[in-house]
C-alpha cells in the first residue's frame, strides 16, 4: 500500500485543534467530517482533540491530547495555530500516526519565522516517518469516503436566504491536485456546476513534504481515477516531476494548468508562493516532452478534462464536422484548423455513400457533404445518426465534432442516446455542441455528457476539446510507443 | 426617417402565406406575433394573407390577397413558396407595402434557378421602392415593440414534459445582425440564458437588398442600440462596409464574428453561403483599421459585448489585479499581459497608500499589495473597497479586473453593489471574476452583473473582457481622435 493511501481512505481520523466555535476552521472542519460520516454511513472513526475539552464537540469524542485517543489513528488533520505545530507532530509521531493534513498556515509564506517552524515540523516528521500534507492547505476531499478537510463556508447568506457556498462534485473519475488552495476550492465549486465527476482532490500548499511528484504518482495507479488535473505555480523536483508525469501518461491523461507564464504572472506567482516561477519556454517543452495536456486557462482545463474523462484519444488529426447549422460548422472548423487539426475532404467512398443517402432521402436533398456534412435546418435524429455512422466508417477520419443545434423542428431529446450508442462502436473519439444557454440547450447539453459525449455551448469549444484528444492520442505514442491506447 | 425603421416598429404587419396547419412556418410565425401583440399591449396591426383563407387563423382578421387588407400595411413577410414570392413582392409593391421580410428559402442559395427568382424578386423590389431583408433568413426580434418572426419551435418535448426551445433575450441595449439565421436564432438563446438584453436582432440572410452596410449605417444611429455585434461569412461591398463600420465605431462599438478564417473554414463558409469568403489576412486588417473589435469565437463574442455594454472603454493599457485568491491574480496577469495589456508595478504613492492600510488593518497584514493586490483569503467587503478606490484613484492605471472569489469566508452578498458604487466614480473600466458554477456563484455573478459591473467563471475571460474594454479605447481614439470617450 502506498503511504500515501490513508490520506484518502483512513480507518480513523483525529481532528487536532477541533473547536466549539462555529466559524472557526477547527469547527467548520469537524462539523463537515462529522456529518459526512453520518450522511455516508462511513465507518471510519471520528475524533477530536482540544487540549481544554472538557466534553465532545459536536457529538464527536473529544480528547485533550493525541495521546488519550483510545484507538489507532490513520490520519491526523492538524488546525491550531503555527507555532503549537511541531511539537504536536511530534506527539503524534510518537502515538504512531503515519499521515498528517497540517492545514494551519503562519509556516514558509509569511517570512523566517515560518520557515524556521516549517523547518522544525518537517524534522519531526521525517524523524518519526510520517507523511505530511501541507501546511498552510485545505487538505483533502474525497466524495467516496467522505474524507474531506475543505473547511470554508459550506452555506453562506445570500438575498434574504442562504445559498450552498462551496458545493462539493458528485463522485466521478477526474483527481485534481492544486498548489493553491483558494483556486482548488474555486475548481470544486466549478466541477459541482459543471457535473463533473471527483474521484480525489488534494490541495498540498507549501508541499514541506508530499508534493506533485509524490501525488502523481499515487495517482497514476489509483484505479478510481481516470484523468489527473495539476494546477501548480511552481515546481521544484522537475526531473523527478517530468517522470512522473510520463509514467502516468502512459496510463492516463495528465492535464497541467501552470500559471505565471508570462514575466508580469511570474512575478506574481513568486510574490504568491515565495517560489521561483521559472522559464515558461523551459516549462512548455519539458511538459509536452513528458506527454503532459498542457492548458493556459480555467475553461479549457474543464473542457479538456471532461473530454478526456469521456472520450478515448484520437488516433491522428483528421476531424469530420457534422452539423445542422452551416455557420457553427464553419466556426468549428477555423477552430480546429488553427489548432493544428485538420478538416478533410472526405474519401471518395463516403462522399459517394453520402450521395446516394441524399438522393434517397436518408438526409436531406439541400444537405452539403463535403466536411462539415451539413444537414441543414431540415435535419431529423435519424440524418444525424446516419451520417455518423457513415463518417466513423471513414479510415480516412479519427473523430467527430458534432453540432447538434436543438432549434431546428426535427431534432428531439432523443437525439444524444441514439448518437452515443453509434459513438461506442466507433473507438474514434465524438463531442458535441448545442449552442444557447436557454433551459433547452442546457439539458440538451447534458443529456450528451450523461450519454458519455462530452458537450459544449459552442463551437470553438467543442472544436478544442476534440483537439485535446488528439493530443492525448499523440502523448501516448510519444511515451508508450508501443500502446496505442491508454489501459482501460 | 430611415427607410429600414419600419422593420422594427411596423405600424402593421401582414403574414403573407399565414397558415392553419400547427408547425408550418406561416403559422407558428403568426402565432408567435399575435401573442407577442396580446401579451405586449402593443397596438400595431396584424393582418393574415392566405389565397384559400375562408375564416380568421388564430384569430388574426385573414384576407385571400393583400389587395384586400382594409388598412395600410407598414410591413409585409413572405413565408410563402419561392416560386410564388416574385409576384408576390409586386402585389405589395402595387399595395403601397414599403418593407418586405422574405423568409422563405429556395433562391440563390439552391442554385441557379434559385438565383433567377431571387433577380425576379429584387427586380419587383426596386420597381417599386421598396426594401427587402432577405430572402431565406429569419427576419427580426424586437423585445421592446414585440415585432418578432423567428419562427423556430419556442417549446419542445423534452423528458415527459417540454422545455423552452427559443428563448428571447429581455428588452436590453445590444443589437444583433447575422448573415446566418440558425446560428442568430441561437445567439438569441445564448443572450437569453446570459441575461443579455437585445435590442434588434437582423437575420438578413441572402441579403439580396439590405445588408450589413444597410443595418451597421441603420443601428448607428438607433438610440436604443449601445453596442452592434455583426455575424458575416463573407461581405461584398467591402469599402462601404468599412466606412459604415468606422462611422458606427465613433458612437458605439461594433464587435465583429467572421467566420471563415482558415482555408478549410473558408471552403465551408463558401459551401454554406455560396460567396466568397475572401482572405483572411485582408479583413484583418481592414476591420482593425475600421475600429471594429474582431473576436474569433462565440463566447468571446458575448463577453466582449456584454463588457462593452455596461462599462466605459479604457484609456490606456495598465491593468491593475484586485484578488482574494493568488493563484487567479497570477492567472488573469498571465492572460492580460500575453493579451497586450499590461499588469505594471503600482505608482509609488499608491503602494505608500496601501502600505498604510496593511499597517493599519484597513485590509488584512499578510495582504500581497504589488499588481496583483492580494487581499489573501482574509478579505472582506471593506477590504475590496478600499483597494478599488485606491487603485482607480491611480493615474498610473486604466482599469481593474477583480477577483472576487465568493468562498472566503469576509466576502459577501453586498459586495458588487459596494464595488460598482465604487466603479461608477472613476470613470475607468472594472470587469469582475468568481471561480465557480455552483449557485452562490452563478448568484454572485449576477448580482454584479445587474449592478453594472460584468462578471465571469474564470479569471481568463474576465482579463480577455478588459482587453476589448482596452481595444475599443484605442479604436475610439484612432477613428475619432478628437474624442477619447464615446457618446452616451
Amino acid at each position: 500500500m502506498s503511504d500515501l493511501e490513508r490520506f484518502f481512505s483512513p480507518r480513523s481520523i483525529a481532528v487536532i485543534g477541533a473547536s466549539r466555535d462555529p466559524g472557526s476552521v477547527g469547527h467548520e472542519l469537524l462539523r463537515i467530517l462529522a456529518e459526512n460520516r453520518l450522511r455516508g454511513g462511513f465507518d471510519w472513526r471520528l475524533y477530536a482533540v482540544n487540549p481544554r475539552a472538557d466534553s465532545d464537540i459536536l457529538g464527536v469524542p473529544t480528547y485533550r491530547s493525541v495521546n488519550e485517543v483510545p484507538g489507532d489513528v490513520d490520519l491526523g488533520v492538524i488546525v491550531t495555530p503555527a507555532r503549537y505545530v511541531p511539537s504536536i507532530v511530534e506527539e503524534c509521531g510518537l502515538r504512531g500516526i503515519k499521515n498528517l493534513i497540517v492545514i494551519s498556515g503562519g509556516f514558509a509564506e509569511v517570512g523566517e519565522e515560518g520557515k524556521r517552524l516549517q523547518d522544525a515540523l518537517i524534522r519531526a516528521a521525517r524523524r518519526r516517518g510520517m507523511r505530511i500534507l501541507g501546511p498552510n492547505c485545505v487538505g483533502v476531499v474525497v466524495p467516496r469516503t467522505g474524507v474531506d478537510t475543505a473547511f470554508l463556508p459550506v452555506e453562506k447568506p445570500f438575498g434574504d436566504g442562504s445559498l450552498e457556498s462551496l458545493p462539493r462534485p458528485p463522485p466521478g473519475n477526474i483527481s485534481l491536485i492544486s498548489q493553491s488552495g483558494a483556486f482548488g476550492v474555486a475548481c470544486l465549486d466549478y466541477m459541482a456546476g459543471e457535473g463533473l465527476g471527483l474521484a480525489k482532490f488534494v490541495s498540498y500548499g507549501n508541499k514541506a513534504d508530499v508534493d506533485e511528484v509524490d501525488l502523481i504518482g499515487y495517482l497514476a495507479d489509483d484505479p478510481e481515477t481516470r484523468v489527473i488535473i495539476v494546477y501548480a505555480e511552481s515546481i521544484e523536483r522537475g526531473r523527478e516531476f517530468l517522470e512522473a508525469v510520463r509514467r502516468a501518461v502512459a496510463k492516463k491523461p495528465v492535464v497541467v494548468l501552470k500559471a505565471g507564464r508570462t514575466s508580469a504572472g511570474a512575478r506574481a506567482a513568486s510574490s504568491h508562493t515565495a517560489a521561483l516561477a521559472g522559464s515558461d519556454e523551459v516549462y512548455e517543452a519539458a511538459l509536452r516532452q513528458a506527454g503532459a495536456i498542457r492548458v493556459y486557462e480555467v475553461e479549457e482545463l474543464f473542457d479538456a478534462t471532461k473530454a478526456l474523462s469521456m472520450q478515448p484519444p484520437a488516433r491522428g488529426r483528421r476531424v469530420a464536422v457534422l452539423t445542422d447549422g452551416g455557420g457553427a460548422g464553419v466556426m468549428a472548423t477555423d477552430e480546429l484548423e488553427s489548432r493544428g487539426a485538420s478538416v478533410p475532404r472526405l474519401s471518395g467512398r463516403t462522399l459517394a455513400e453520402l450521395e446516394r443517402m441524399r438522393e434517397e432521402g436518408e438526409i436531406p436533398p439541400i444537405s452539403g457533404i463535403s466536411n462539415p456534412v451539413d444537414l441543414t435546418g431540415s435535419a431529423t435524429d435519424e440524418h444525424f445518426v446516419r451520417s455518423l455512422e457513415v463518417l466513423l466508417g471513414d479510415p480516412g477520419i479519427d473523430g467527430v465534432v458534432v453540432l447538434a443545434l436543438h432549434h431546428v423542428p426535427g431534432v428531439t431529446d432523443e437525439l444524444p442516446s441514439k448518437l452515443a450508442r453509434v459513438a461506442a462502436d466507433g473507438g474514434k473519439p465524438v463531442v458535441a455542441c448545442d449552442i444557447g444557454q436557454g433551459s433547452y440547450s442546457v439539458a440538451f447539453r447534458d443529456l450528451f455528457d450523461r450519454a458519455g459525449i462530452p458537450a459544449y455551448p459552442t463551437p470553438e469549444r467543442a472544436a478544442r476539446a476534440m483537439v485535446h484528444l488528439i493530443r492525448y492520442g499523440e502523448a501516448l505514442a510519444r511515451v508508450s510507443p508501443l500502446r496505442s491506447s491508454p489501459t482501460p
